[in-house]
């Protein structure tokens, strides 16, 4: 069985989801919908996008994405059909896919156009539902996706923050902040693999923040510490607690990594 | 693979959807199970009703589409299973279900009492599980509905509004609030289709609200529009921004259409 | 196709059960994945027990339970794999899984330690993702479960509060408090089931809260009743309300059951 993924801001209270579902189910039945989260804030297109990046490469190969964050729809902004050599990716062409694209290996872009792939009437209010719900589901079938429409060169790219790299440090910035109050930065912990960097500290606003350790069980309950996150990235988190309300940290705000002097 | 999909007000903090849907699995593990929402308030009926009626008609033919929002759940209140042309429907008598049921072709209106059927001991708290999921657990395996129980001439009604159409406008009410602040009305906007119509606009309390048009970015950011909802019904919004809270909307308030004089 | 349940703390916001189901689906496209809940407070294994305890048994036979609420993930905890006569449960040996397992007939217990099953690298703070999401896949389709690793003589028991029986009373305490408000009580109404005792009250402090009733329907809109709960204990309820706010209930709060005097 096929999978394909959502990721949209259109939270749990409502039968969006729901109906995307079984658009997609009336299409093709023998699918697996996995939903990746509905609980992006209204409109936020870095939130959909980290969503995406932090999840898309766990799923099996030939998953089709689709995220559908779309503030402009029914407006002029295209709709994205974009194969890489793992993933199809599905959605509006704002930049919510561009952060998980930039690291995949893209094989062809299309943008959506077929209309006999649409619910009609089409509203102009819900793409998800009327457009990249049967487009996913065409293509779980195995429609070739140059049947979307023409290809496309090129597609809009989110500016995402990048960390920059300093003699004696990285500075970055926090990009996304989860559930848990964990603090999640835009700095890469690979890097930092070195037995010297990996023992350095994080610093904001010259403040010093807290330790790089291995776990947040590396310092007692309810102190912070920098952890190389699950998804790829340093993150700052307080054991047992909230990171983002125990130390005031919000998305955007600048962190800096210092390696412990040798 | 059948669809059966789920509509309640249990939330998402507990455990009362999973156990329904572990007893519908344990009868037919070859079942998608869709939740359409979870997220209706406390004993919503109209909620859950228009949420099931904005929806069901995406999901395949014979697709058991089961609604449980049961303030009587234990008292003397009926339990319902109605074929339509298209679909099943499964849940108590009264109303939840009533809505969606107005636009469908109905076949057969039965009352559950097979206790066969039910889990054992029955609850007198929790239907949804011990007696929506087996029997739409059932259906989806090709039970005859006949075997639920007696068939039942009627059923309950929930008192739905309905608007008022004169020479010059129609009048009707917002009758929900999605999760982005959009207020949907029922004033259906099939009949706007003709050009002067679809130029017209919304009044509150004689308040202009706002120009119709084809979609949220026909107007600038955070300015008020009415669009062709997706659920087929005039709908008022504020491009990137809840209408809800920039207009003061809720459930209840009359809203008066009237077309551009021509 | 067999059945794989999640429990966590994850909620709904952030990509992480999407990423465990992507994991899962990889390694057995064909299962059926069900969300208990990720509505369970960060960190709270009583919650989660309770959760599990309360729904793990309307699951068909040799599901997959997961309960991943992990405050120390990364520290010195274990991993449990558990065979009982209808199931398997797998998560950290925390407790998480105890209070279900304290009703089933164990078979076997393992430690999970067969890093060749692991997600790579793993990381020190995801292990729902890179160890018990591919294990319960494993399980699922097949693989012996004394291939997880070495067996285990015990497993951490979460400190579960029990009810005291007096010659006229029983006292127990508060327990969970669901999204209606229903006040769940550790006292299971099966030894209840004598007349005398199915008619007798519930008392806080000494304050008679309400009377016990077959069913909410019992008492009028907006009073008390204590009500043979569907998870098998006495619940303490106000019809159409929340009795928790309305009686002021909260977790560990002490009642105290007496039947009515013949």
């Amino acid at each position: 069985m096929r999978v394909i993924t959502l990721t949209t801001d259109f939270g749990a209270a409502d039968w969006f989801v729901g109906s995307m579902k079984g658009v997609i189910l009336a299409l093709n039945p023998r699918v697996q919908i996995v939903d990746i989260t509905h609980g992006v804030p209204a409109g936020d297109l870095r939130a959909a996008a980290f969503a995406l990046t932090a999840s898309c490469r766990f799923f099996p190969k030939y998953s089709i994405h689709v995220a559908v964050v779309d503030p402009g729809v029914g407006g002029h902004r295209a709709a994205l059909a974009i194969q890489t050599e793992d993933y199809f990716f599905v959605g509006p062409d704002n930049g919510v896919l561009s952060v998980a694209l930039a690291r995949e290996k893209i094989r062809a872009v299309f943008q959506i156009t077929n209309e006999q792939l649409f619910l009609k009437p089409l509203s102009q209010t819900f793409h998800g539902r009327d457009m990249f719900a049967p487009v996913a589901a065409h293509l779980s079938k195995g429609l070739p996706i140059q049947n979307l429409g023409p290809s496309k060169k090129d597609f809009v790219k989110l500016d995402w923050p990048q960390p920059h790299r300093s003699a004696n440090s990285v500075t970055g910035e926090i990009v996304y902040i989860d559930g848990f109050g964990n603090a999640i930065t835009n700095i890469s912990h690979e890097p930092l693999a070195r037995p010297a960097e990996s023992s350095g500290a994080l610093f904001a606003k010259r403040r010093r923040l807290c330790s790089i350790k291995p776990s947040y069980q590396a310092v007692p309950r309810q102190k912070a510490v920098a952890v190389p996150g699950s998804s790829g990235f340093l993150e700052i988190a307080v054991n047992g607690g909230s990171a983002a309300a125990k130390l005031g940290l919000k998305i955007g705000d600048a962190v800096t990594f210092r390696p412990k002097a040798p």
